[in-house]
């Protein structure tokens, strides 16, 4: 860490100053010939006008998502320090490489839809994170973001412009392709002594609080993330009022299901972080198609049930079978859930709740999502592995103290 | 718990589907011949326009009340857990019954106002668990939930549309009434053991620090709870000021009243976590009267000081004389400021400040919201006591460990 | 404390009272004469269209500061909750005395302008606050409170009037500000035991991960902070975005040069809570002004690095060699990058990026803010030592029980 961790991050930043300094504008400098429906005025107020939505996504990604991995005893600091760092990085690489794919190549005008879409790939690599957390390394995480978003991007380019398929609360190109693409990093990342119980991979019972911090806000400001890129407001409406009713449908069942499968019916915060999310993500795809909301209520109830299921039986099975250790359970909190919302769109658009898209571009988009994250991620993993080497040791996971100067756990504490 | 919680909670999240597939709408569905003024457009409109204010409540309920209540020093899963699942089926049956009331039976259209109201009778629920906090089970408070939140629209009807009282920020019909239902309740299920000390029922350092997660919360989003259903935006720039500067001054009495009481001057956490609170409900009637600044300065001064005085001397007595154990005060923090709410509003308007409603009506109202709550809760009570046959004993009081799997407290702990 | 404090408490609300009686009137009730182009309604609305941008910056002023200095193991009551107390006091005295100002004494309508402006004053008290965190009392702080909202609406009105100099986002009469005269009195109230190493003034591990909630809500929401008063949408965007990536920017040196002065390369939480920030604070000055997303990056760039710099080896020497003691060492977030943004926009006017302002009053502009500040700080420290006879001694720094019953740090302990 000593040189090649500080080294990497300035030669990141550098180079994104440089890359902006040639391809991003204000949206107020665009050509007036271009968009003469559009004066600086007007771009100002579109802007400001969706600019609460904006607000609440930027709090998951730095509350939400940060706060919802400090549920590690020892490894809060990089939970939610490593978060911003990623999103820092993220949210310029983003708005770079989503502007150059979209304009193809040219001058990159800087519009509420570009920070939008810049949270949206660095929730991908979050969600991600989540997969590998605890075992990687801050500078593999600055090169894992950088390769991440790169194909993030490509991906979203084929499913929204070629296909044009509808994935307005993003179920397949965020959730479905985080979860995936992480999974095979940790599988090329995976050491065998990750099958053992770890004792520093618990929770204490004030890290599990912190962690409620990152669950509420995230369930609180999920209507905005399924809505903010909605063409129309009528859309934004339906979309607020499908994600508000799968997340509250999806509380009931993963609630039931955890006491269900507990040792005496007992809840498992583990469910009640991430589980009781599924509803917001399973709802994602089909957000802003006429559903009804008794529609969305039954995909949140589905998708919470499923969702503490793979916590209990898929994540262990998991580990010992394919040898891929999922630190937070992204595969049932965003793997499985966004392939529930993939599907979900199909049925939706087979009983007509929308025009915008077929089954069959749905079903590419699904398909191209998967694909593009196991292989991006596969890739991605190797280079990780062999190309940057600075993998740590198994002693340095999932604590801090590997790459923070941390004090006492507690006031008087002798450690 | 092993199979009557599951039971009981997918058996409403059934019933909260069939209901919605019978009566629940999307707004823009709406026959246009009964509201020829509006298209679905400007609908849409209107539900973004009041989006971020019903955001802003939506923190507090979630993250306000839910962190408020995790003071206690074994107790914090279930306050933050137990507090989102009393939420996620509220705001189900909140807007199913709430829509029903108002619309006589008839199909409910989801607009922006459905919603707050939905928030706002889970808020009433999440007032009265603050009673019985660690005192009953979860499958006690999923009853409770369906009960109170049935009578809790029926007495708004009769303030609102029968009375036609001026209650916008809820001061009667949410804060008082979700007190002296929870204090009822309470009052049903005493037991004689909840007179002694009891060493789970305290705080530890970092629990009375998450408190103040929802203490600050609810603090800086009051204004948004108290003009989200103004008619005007004048009566909603009223309800804000008002608001903003009653809670401003309630601050600086409740912290001179908590070292007034303390031993050797000092504040009490209990004092500061609720009571710098007391002036947001007490204004909350008459919020968007012309009651001047200095009116709800005034107003927030004396709730801040009525609501220490009730922790430091009546909560004590309610327990030891009247045998009402109040957790968390709710007593002091809704009953109390709720009633000086109530009696509020009647000087403002003897005062000339409304002309929207009358002494009388406001009398009546503040009666209503007091009656139908103690009545209401006492049944609930005597319900949940010999028909939900499941009340804990009181070795299980204030302690996670009754429903949750529970982590060590703390590194290196053996227990 | 016994008496003091409360009723200095108490007498000061009741002036806050008294004043706003005879001052403070609602926008509404404006004479409509003076005011033609604007009816009740309009004012209204525009009252709620910024409210969203007064929302976050609220959060930052309660939570962002409130939290970011918990991270003190045994002031955590203190930092939130005297915290909550300055901001409660301060905004009404801060509504008052800078309507004073700006109307030259006559009646102050109530709208978004003046309530944003009250949370930027407090804000730059609590910023002080930083500088002597642990080592004041709560009287000490009020009475703070009171003389430097005074001198810091004198100083703002001095540059935005009278040298009409450019300051939106408040580098100079905020932050520096705030950081200058907080080091003035902590220099004037300084004792020498404070050099010696404190084992109080550390934090542990929970500790700094509550501080972590409040940099963060404190980033997310610095954008809104730095447009809120803009006067044109456009102004408004270009400084939202300006200050978005000026902070994504800042992180990435901070983290860098954190790694690059620690031991074994490893990271200070001290500098992820504060240099993260230091972006946000030096962008300020010229947040409105054309300056290019690429260039707010290197704004934030610089910013971060000085800011980790500052903590490495300025802040020591502040202690031993300049007699200053700097507990959350607000000259590194606030103090130097306050400068560079005064000095940053000198730059920017040289290179043509805004006309509205020109470099010689930019400058009298910094001096203004950098001379009052001190010279402001110094009285104020001598008032508080030498006439509020309550200086606590230092056996009572850094720790809560001095002002609050303390509960136990944690279960099971004996303490």
């Amino acid at each position: 860490m000593k040189l090649s961790f500080p080294l990497v991050a300035i030669g990141l930043e550098v180079s994104m100053i440089v890359l902006f300094g040639f391809f991003v504008k204000y949206d107020t400098e665009q050509n007036a010939v271009q968009q003469q429906y559009s004066t600086n005025a007007t771009k100002a107020d579109k802007f400001l006008e969706l600019h609460p939505l904006f607000q609440d996504v930027h709090v998951m990604i730095l509350v939400g998502f940060g706060f919802l991995m400090t549920f590690l005893k020892k490894y809060g600091f990089s939970s939610v320090g490593i978060n911003l760092l990623i999103a820092a990085l993220g949210l310029q690489w983003g708005t770079f490489i989503q502007g150059i794919v979209h304009n193809k190549g040219q001058t990159i005008y800087i519009g509420i839809k570009n920070i939008i879409n810049a949270d949206f790939s660095t929730a991908t690599v979050l969600i991600s994170f989540g997969a590998v957390l605890g075992k990687i390394s801050p500078v593999q995480m600055l090169i894992m973001t950088i390769l991440e978003i790169a194909v993030f991007a490509g991906n979203e380019y084929v499913v929204g412009e070629i296909f044009q398929a509808s994935d307005i609360g993003a179920s397949m190109t965020i959730h479905a392709f985080g979860a995936y693409f992480g999974l095979a990093v940790a599988g090329v990342l995976y050491q065998s002594g990750l099958r053992r119980q770890n004792e520093k991979e618990e929770s204490v019972y004030h890290s599990d609080l912190f962690a409620m911090i990152g669950t509420l806000f995230l369930w609180i400001f999920w209507p905005s993330f399924n809505s903010a890129i909605a063409e129309t407001t009528e859309q934004q409406y339906v979309a607020i009022v499908n994600t508000y009713f799968s997340l509250v449908a999806c509380v009931l069942t993963a609630y039931a299901f955890s006491s269900l499968v507990g040792k005496r019916g007992r809840l498992d915060m583990v469910h009640i972080q991430n589980a009781t999310l599924a509803g917001g993500v399973a709802v994602g795809t089909c957000a802003d198609m006429k559903i009804h909301p008794y529609g969305a209520m039954i995909i949140g109830s589905i998708a919470g049930i499923v969702s503490v299921l793979g916590f209990k039986f898929l994540t262990p099975c998991l580990t010992d079978k394919l040898r891929i250790h999922d630190t937070c359970g992204v595969h049932n909190l965003h793997g499985l859930p966004g392939v529930i919302g993939g599907l979900a769109s199909i049925v939706a658009i087979v009983l007509g709740a929308s025009k915008a898209s077929t089954m069959l571009m749905q079903a590419a988009a699904l398909g191209s999502s998967l694909g593009t994250a196991i292989v991006g991620g596969l890739i991605t993993g190797l280079i990780l592995r062999f190309i940057v080497c600075v993998q740590p040791s198994m002693e340095f996971f999932f604590d801090d103290s590997a790459y923070w100067e941390v004090p006492k756990r507690e006031e008087g504490d002798n450690e």
